[in-house]
Formats: structure tokens, C-alpha cells, sequence
């Protein structure tokens, strides 16, 4: 089974930037073509004060720093070149969400996703919607912010709609990990309320231990099923537990990711992402090796 | 406006090594006047036990760490090469001016400024000395520090002298950040001090939020101005608030940084540093790409 | 003095993974072998559920992640290909020695290790053993462990064993550094235990401030000789004490090490690690620069 897609990081709490402009970005979306990447799914379109076009809308309510280039026009023009599809995050106030306001978050972003869809709506690779707030268990107000956004774009572009939520794992909290059970307890009633307006969830598989991760992934997969969800996973190409967050994963890591999600039974692999952690073209020398590794084992079949 | 200056951090607190000698460093100066840097700035010619040259004054009272190649001499040979002026940072001790102790820190410095002068002090590319000590408030004993050999320096050289301080800013210090009144207040006390003995002062414009820059950048420049000092701004070339300390910055955030500088009304631009951060011989390579978009955007004018 | 030996560590805690595969590995070595390394010590053969081989003995005792490719007769291979001698590391768990369990430990081990000489005993490269359980103190359960398993070895096939301690030193330790006394007191308990099974000890010279280290240096020599064991030194070629953990030293800083390490009277210099920190093929580009440097030094004699 193949990555077949990728997150789009442009706009990021932590990743450092590759200072690419459009020749790179070329470049490297014909990089994700050569290994059979057929999504690009924007992580966010803006977070804070930081946005990847200039929006009227956040720009009224928000004092924003300049976009000065449109890098979803950037994404978009790429992925109709390369006939991939283009999933577009939405926007994180880093704020108002946390901080007991999800109507607030609900608001910006419904006007926001207006002027997106009035924008950028009727371009060809414009394929999907992704719900940018990352969540790990039930929150009445956070799971009926994204029940709402989720609804609200459908309603404006009628193409699937993605989440990918992280779990409470052990490598990365592990004074308190959450246990399979109640892991299964909280997602059971999430995806109860989101089953009908989330076509797609892909977990995020890094933070539990490799040894759990076939369970996680087992209850991942038929919990997305029985609410009627396309399961996938995000294969997530850089690795965690080190002293330096974030570098290329050990390519062992990746493979043994990607055989558990596939015999997990998911119907598509998407991993966060490819430019900085997977890529020919990336500022890490070890994504480039990793990408040889990864192009190796397709090549084997 | 263009960047015209960076430090040289050869003796650092926390910058991992590019390893180079004279052939890397005279490649590196050559790219640096391609972009049209006229001013390079040791940022300390000591620090604790390491020393960028083998000096009598220090190894006299302390126990120094031995300097294979006289890193002074080798700037300032680049320097009169390329045709730039060369800005002396001196000893930091790291410890007397932090314990109570700042009497030991001028003494140490007002012999080894004077073995400095007679060593150093006839070079053509000899511009400018560096106060080293970063401060962010008023505290006597170090200001009263950083007058006395900000004065003695001049006497023994009379080229302008150059400090470059740090903010107390919310990205860095978020549990207890100075307001801009605060800010104002100390600094118009440190200047009135400080104002007939140091001649430029490059505040660090990375420690405060993006949205508060220009802020503090009018507070800046007004009291530079006011006790007679040149208001230069110290654009920081890595990024601040990630999880790895300290890579390349994102060309927009430098971009911004440049042009509030320029709105605000500094003089000149300098950087820390060029060398790891925007070179295109950095061990980063995503300081290669954002030399290349520095470099698009001067070109564009 | 060459540093003539290096650790190979692709069971790893803390660094990150240069994703390489035969081809890497092959031009890796003989970049080891033109500056004169001749001896490669895996640090690990295993660590908690990651191992360099497909293990019987652990796979039924533990619940172990596959190992695609077995770099034991990788690096057996390469090492005999260029004439180097190698020495096994045998298996951490990560676990039972910690958790008051060094029996576990020794058990899991004693299997280990015969499986091993089974397997790779009769390789014309294997050369010797690594004790893999870092210490820095005397504590009876430990010291025993060691003691045990290094007289197990021996008896599988009779080839120097060695160790490579730490030191609780002030850059690491710097709330409670132990002295020099207290470091010898200790470790002529642990050399008294050790010395009839252990040949060779290599103690790592990273955690001790550059000043210290001649006092250091001098007890460890004259321990190891009064207990029957070579003393070899660890000149570590990662940076310490910087917020990016761990990039490649800075060279004045390797260099100061091995001159202090050939001062105290050594027979050997070895290093972890040359692939990540002095490789030219190093995913750092200062590790490049750094085998430059080095490559000067030594050829300057």
C-alpha cells in the first residue's frame, strides 16, 4: 500500500520553513507525483495572525499579517499541473477554541469558508474540506464547533470532508495515556455526532507505541466504519520521542507504520507531510534518503 | 531597505558550528557583499574560557581554552578584502557581570580592549567596537559597566560604538513580558546613561510579537534619537517560539520584520547572523533558499 | 593521535536516523577507513523492542518490531570488506535493569549472546564485545550484570570486551556534578569488580567541563592501568550543552579533546559517532566541514 497523500504545511505551529517559493514548490509536487501522491490537503489556511491568502473577512475581524504570495492559489495551480486533488484546511484562531469561545471559532470561520468558496470554489483540483482543529476526545462545545463547520462548507462545496485527530498515546503523554477502552469510549460518541457531515477521518498514528498501535488502529477503523467514515490513517512521516521535534523518521519506523495501517484494513495512506520529512527537496538531507528508502520499497512492490 | 550588517558569532552560547576555516569564511564574505553587506560585527571576542584569539590579558587571570587560528585576524582580513567595516565585540565572562560582580568584567575588559587596540587597532577594516553585554533593563552596575568601556574604548580607538539589546517580549518571556511603557521607561533611563558614549543601538526585534513590532519600534527610535544615538534594528535572520532553537526564519517573517524597520525609521539594518541563517554556505539548507528569496526580493527593488 | 575507532548506532535513543541502506553504509566506511578508523563498535544490538537482527531468543521472550534488513551482517560485511575489526554490543532493554530487574537483564542476555556466537561468532571481523549498559557509579546490581555478562562472552569467544562509561559531570549534571574524588572512589570499586573480565574501557569526555578534563582524564587512565584494563578515550564528536541535542562539535572542540586525551596517555581514541557528527554523508552538513577539518589535522600530522 502507498502514501497516497499529503499535508501542505505552510502555516505551522513548529515545523520550520524549507523558504520555498513557486519554482520549489514545483519541484516538489512532481516529487509527490513520482512516488503516487494524488492528494495535498492544506493543513490550515491560517492560524493566529498568519494566513496563506489575504482575507478580507479575517482581516476585518483580526489583526493579520500579510500573505505575500497566495499560496492556495500556489496549491491549487500545482495540483491541477500534477491532476491531484487539493483538500482545503480551514482557519485556527490558536485562541478562542481553547479558550471556551468555540462560537467565536464557528463565526470567523463560517464567514471565512464563504469567501473561500466564493474564491477559490470553482477550481478544478478544489476536491475536499479539511477540519483543521485537532482533537483527542469528546468536548461538547469543540465536537459541535467542527459538527457545525463541517455541515456549513458541505453546504457550500459539496465535496468530502476530512478530520485528523491525534490520540492520547504514550509516547507523547505518558504521565496520563489513554487506554484503548476509553479511547473507543470517546470516539464512539464523537464520531456519533460527526458520522453524518465527516466523510473521512485519518488518525494520526505517532503518538501511541508501535506495539499498540495494531489495537488503536483496529478501534480507529471500525468505529470510522460503523459511523459511516472512510478510514484512512496519517502515516506520519517524522519522528517523534527525540530530543530534536521534529526530524525524518527512521525509515524501519515508516514501513512498520505503513504495514500496521495496511493490514489495519484503511483505505488510503496520507502522511504529515511530505516536504520537510519525505521529500528530494527538503532542508533535512535525511528526507532525501528517506524518500530513496520509500521509492525502493514501491518499486519492489 | 537592505540588510547592510551581520554579526559574526564565532564564540557562541548556542549555535551549533558551520566548522569552517579561511577558505569557507572567504567564500562566505563574498557572499555576503553580494547582497551588499558593508559591516560585519564580532559579536565577542571571548566568552568564559574560549577566546577567538590567543589573548595575554585573559590567559593572565583565567584559565582560556586554546584558539587554533586568530579568528580576529582572519575577519579582519576578509574584511579589508571585501571592503567592509569591522565592528570589535569584546569579552563577555559570562559570570562576574551575572553575580554581582561587575567591577571584575570592566577590569578584565579594560586590559584586554588595550591589548586589543595595540594588537588589532591599525587594521584598515578596524571600524567599530561592540558592546557584548545584552541587557533589556536598567540595572546600575551593569549599565555603569557598559559606560565605562563604552568610554574607554573610544579613548583608545575613536570609532562609533555599537550595542544591541533585547526586549523583555512576549515570544520569549510569555509568563511575564514588560509593557511598552515599562519598556520605554527603562531604556529612556539607560540611554540618558549611556547616550554620550555609545553611538548606535540595533535593538533585537525578535522577541515580541509580530503585531507589537511596530510599537516598539517607534519607542525605539524616538529615544535613540532623543539621547543622540543612531537607531539601527537588529533583524533577526532565525526563527524564535519553535520547537528547535534556533533554525532559518520563514522569509515572510523576515520580510516583515524588514519592512516595519524601515516604516519605523531606523538607519541601517543588521542581522544575526548571516552565516548560519542566510548564506548560502550555511549548514542549514533552508538558509540557502532564504538567501535566494532575499535575494529576489532586493533584485525586484 | 587518529582517533581510530567509532561507534556505529542505528538502535538509537536520542538521534536521529540518517535512512541508510547497503550502498550508504559501504561508502561510509570507506570514508572511516581513508582518515583510519579500523575499528566500528555497534553500540547496541537492541534496545526495548527494537533490534539489528531477527532474534529467536528475543522474539520469544519479548514482544520485538521487525528488522528488514540485518545490519549485524551489514556491518560484519562492510567491516571485513575494509578490513576493520568489529565489535557486538549486546541488548538493552531499556527496562529491567532500571526497575530493579538485572536479572532479567542478565537473563535476556545470556541467550542473547549465545545466539549471537552461533551466528556471527566465526565472522572473520568479529573482534570483540561491547558492554552496552552505561554506568557512571558503583551500584551492586549493575556492576554485577556487567561482571556477568562480560565473563559470559569471553567464554562464547574469547575477544576484548569493552565499556564506555560516563562521567555525572558539570556540563550534563550541573545541579549536583560529582567531584573527581568521588568519581575515583567509585570507580576503583567498579574497576576492582570489573577488571579480571573487562578489557578495555573508553570513557566518554563529553559531560565534564573542557577545564576538567585533564583531572579526569588522568583518573581514568591511572584506574584503568592499576586494574589491568586499556584505557581508550571517547572523544565524543556531538556538540554538548547547546539547545539543539546533538549536532556535530565544533572542530576546536574535538580538537581540544583529542589533544587532552593523547596528553593523558591513552592507547586509543575512538568516537561516537563518526556517521552522524564527522561522515562527509552525514545528514548534517557540518559534519562535512567537520571531516574536512579534520582531515587537515591529521594530515598536517
Amino acid at each position: 500500500m502507498k502514501i497516497t497523500g499529503t499535508f501542505l504545511d505552510e502555516i505551522t505551529h513548529d515545523i520550520p520553513s524549507n523558504n520555498w517559493d513557486v519554482e520549489e514548490w514545483a519541484a516538489d509536487f512532481d516529487a509527490m507525483r513520482a512516488v503516487g501522491i494524488d492528494t495535498v490537503i492544506l493543513i490550515r489556511a491560517g492560524y493566529r495572525d498568519r494566513v496563506t491568502f489575504n482575507s478580507e473577512t479575517l482581516s476585518r475581524e483580526l489583526v493579520m499579517r500579510p500573505a505575500y504570495i497566495d499560496l492556495v492559489d500556489l496549491f491549487l495551480t500545482q495540483a491541477e499541473r500534477t491532476g491531484m486533488t487539493f483538500y482545503f484546511g480551514i482557519y485556527d484562531s490558536g485562541r478562542f477554541w481553547h479558550q471556551g469561545q468555540p462560537e467565536k471559532e464557528v463565526e470567523l470561520n463560517l464567514r471565512f469558508t464563504e469567501e473561500v468558496a466564493r474564491k477559490y470554489g470553482d477550481r478544478k483540483a478544489f476536491g475536499g474540506w479539511y477540519m483543521t482543529h485537532e482533537i483527542h476526545e469528546h468536548d461538547e462545545g469543540v465536537t459541535r464547533l467542527i459538527e457545525r463547520l463541517a455541515r456549513h462548507v458541505k453546504g457550500l462545496k459539496d465535496v468530502p470532508v476530512l478530520m485528523s485527530p491525534y490520540v492520547r498515546g504514550r509516547k507523547q503523554f505518558d504521565d496520563n495515556p489513554i487506554t484503548p477502552e476509553e479511547h473507543e469510549a470517546q470516539w464512539d460518541e464523537i464520531l456519533s455526532i460527526l458520522g453524518g457531515f465527516v466523510d473521512t477521518i485519518a488518525f494520526q498514528d505517532g503518538q501511541v507505541e508501535f506495539a499498540e498501535l495494531p489495537v488503536f488502529m483496529e478501534i480507529n477503523t471500525r468505529l470510522a466504519r460503523k459511523h459511516g467514515l472512510q478510514p484512512w490513517s496519517n502515516v506520519e512521516s517524522f519522528e517523534r520521542g527525540m530530543p530534536l521535534n521534529f526530524l525524518p523518521i527512521d525509515w524501519r519506523n515508516l514501513r512498520n507504520k505503513i504495514e500496521v495501517a495496511e493490514a489495519g484494513g484503511v483505505e488510503k495512506l496520507i502522511t504529515f507531510e511530505f516536504s520537510h520529512f519525505m521529500s528530494p527537496n527538503s532542508m533535512w538531507p535525511s528526507a532525501r534518503t528517506l524518500y530513496k528508502r520509500y521509492q525502493e520499497y514501491i518499486d519492489r512492490g
